[in-house]
């Protein structure tokens, strides 16, 4: 286990009616002028944002919109918003819906108190200061709830690139009510269960030894995913079910399963050269990745493939050949991707095989594009196989 | 599911080396005179008290102390606390040992700004401010590094109660470096491994249907438990071993395993009489009582007793008659609690089984002393049968 620090301070209120307390928790955490961050149809729909409104409005506090915030969230937003808390005095930033609203907010409140170009800040500079944010979460999915990350990409160049991770990021509070999310089209519900599970499948991979606790962490918290997204597809109105994914999706990625582990991060490395180019849905990306990511590093370390395998899904260990057992585990998580409608494939995805030079290209923009990936360094050769292993059929 | 609200906002340091943090974490959390809280002979062995003396000079902060704390912490000890502190003008505690330290510190700090008898708090009144309190962990076991409990003796009538949940008893840091524990007794290791093993078991055996993500994270962290505290006995300076117990002993009790589920705690309430007249140590006494509370109620869920026979400990199910299934799980948690060294039955532990009456009837002096426990509703017959029971060889 390698040293590390960790705070998650975020205050979670989750069940059924806990958007009731959005006003107060507002008010608890220094709110007194918001900026209510969403994007369109769906919270409108599953009546999230009427929810939050009458919470600020019974609460008596003041607020503005910045509303379109669309799925691969863009910089236009950002400067907008930030634009928009600079004028108005905004002191509080109340995210409505998944991800994209989240990591929209996330970009404008650490934007607000900082001198230069909020960029500069996806660019490799370590945020200081934030407004504070609030969520209100309608999608069980990229766990930006409680995380310290933030994914925004800009206009000019095209560039979907993450934040400096730190902890500034992490919202106050998130309200977490799971019947928002029994509305998602199935689509949307496999797309945010395949994104968590790569959440954990990105510190599982670790080069790390000794590192028991959080494997088992990891380990449950996949069992449970595996399990609740078929329910939650079979029956959308299962409460349980989506209560499962919700707070699973969370405990995905505010790091709990990542303390004291170097983590990988490749798939979503490459994965955002992939939705940049074709917009695709983060989630089905990482789907369509994962398998060929896997197969193409498993010789690393097949013990801990074979462990996953069989940890994770029940496969019998062949002590004599643990690669056996290894491709196994593979072979289930693809099968079980695709049970759930995901893409397994770029060409199931839509991503077309002749743009895979261009997406090793378009990572070159990045500041210290090569190599990533710490359970394997991925180079630009390998990430171009990588990329054409995951066109072939599977 | 049951709906919830979760915050465990403690800073972790995690690690070899992290104690060094300490000065500058008391600064960031606003100490500026503060009150070092401490027992006596192992800190110093350990080189933790002089470890945190140097980090608060070098940081330039003035301390007082507040030394000789015992196992099974006491009121004394608190109220002269709170009158060093009122009279010192401290504003921030620093607890450096085990649960005994920081349960005091929690107490003093929780004391000094409250008007009445600090004893109010821990007979049913919630507290509803806290000095902040830091850690410095040396040994893995109760978890209230990170928990938002505190449990004291009073001298008068010997209670041993537990505060009112709240919040604002969670520390705001806790310094973890495992290398602290290497020195421990064996008697004092597993008694920290029974700890944290009861902690889950608590919020494991529930009523309440629809835990899955909950049940994992138990499932898992008893099985890290399971495994690192029989390496951390056989090698004590095992830093891996030591290290999953200190992270597990966290995680165990800051509530991560509880949420959305009612948690039983009988073990707990009842441990808590023998130690008060017998002066056993917490986690010998748990030992003595859980396979005893397991038998006494397993019938009221069988299959959630075979869970845990399969799931932690591997047992095979039988799927005709679930109930050798679960009775296997407690013969397997009994023998790996005997094979560290744990009582299982009463008289092991050293408490006299005449003593059981006197045991029952202490319970009474309790505000609602009857029942508890939300898995089986124990009545003062029941009690008295448990303990019965735990006073059978076996």
């Amino acid at each position: 286990m390698e040293n590390f620090t960790f705070c998650s301070p975020t205050y979670f209120a989750f069940g059924d009616g806990q958007e009731r307390q959005t006003g107060a928790l507002v008010r608890r955490f220094g709110g007194t002028r918001v900026l209510l961050v969403y994007g369109g149809g769906s919270v409108r729909r599953n009546g999230a944002y009427d929810d939050a409104v009458s919470a600020l409005r019974q609460a008596d506090i003041p607020f503005w919109e910045l509303s379109g915030v669309q799925p691969n969230p863009r910089s236009g937003k950002v400067y907008e918003g930030i634009d928009l808390c600079r004028r108005e005095g905004v002191d509080f930033l109340l995210a409505v819906g998944g991800g994209s609203a989240i990591d929209t907010a996330k970009a404008i409140a650490v934007g607000v108190p900082y001198d230069g170009d909020f960029w500069d800040l996806y660019s490799g500079r370590a945020a200081e200061k934030s407004l504070p944010v609030g969520v209100v979460l309608t999608l069980a999915a990229t766990g930006s709830e409680a995380s310290d990350s933030s994914v925004i990409t800009h206009e000019e160049g095209n560039r979907k690139w993450g934040n400096t991770k730190s902890d500034v990021y992490r919202p106050v509070f998130a309200v977490m009510n799971p019947h928002y999310t029994c509305t998602l089209p199935p689509y949307q519900t496999a797309c945010g269960a395949a994104d968590m599970l790569s959440h954990i499948l990105e510190r599982y991979f670790t080069p790390t030894d000794h590192v028991d606790v959080t494997d088992r962490l990891c380990e449950g918290l996949m069992q449970s995913i595996l399990a609740a997204a078929p329910q939650a597809l079979a029956h959308p109105d299962d409460y349980h079910a989506r209560a499962e994914l919700m707070w699973a999706g969370m405990l995905a990625h505010n790091n709990l399963c990542g303390v004291g582990r170097k983590q990988d991060w490749a798939c979503h490395q490459m994965e955002h050269e992939l939705s940049a180019l074709c917009g695709c849905a983060h989630g089905a990306g990482l789907a369509a990745l994962t398998p060929a990511w896997m197969t193409y590093v498993m010789d690393r370390d097949v013990t801990r493939f074979a462990q996953f395998a069989v940890r994770v899904f029940g496969c019998p260990m062949d002590f004599r050949h643990p690669e056996v057992t290894a491709r196994e585990g593979i072979a289930r998580l693809t099968a079980w991707l695709r049970s759930i409608g995901m893409p397994v494939t770029l060409g199931e995805l839509g991503f077309p095989a002749e743009d895979i030079p261009a997406a090793v290209a378009h990572r070159r923009l990045k500041p210290n594009p090569f190599p990533f990936g710490t359970f394997a360094a991925i180079g630009p050769e390998d990430m171009e196989a990588i990329l054409r292993l995951a066109a072939e059929p599977r």
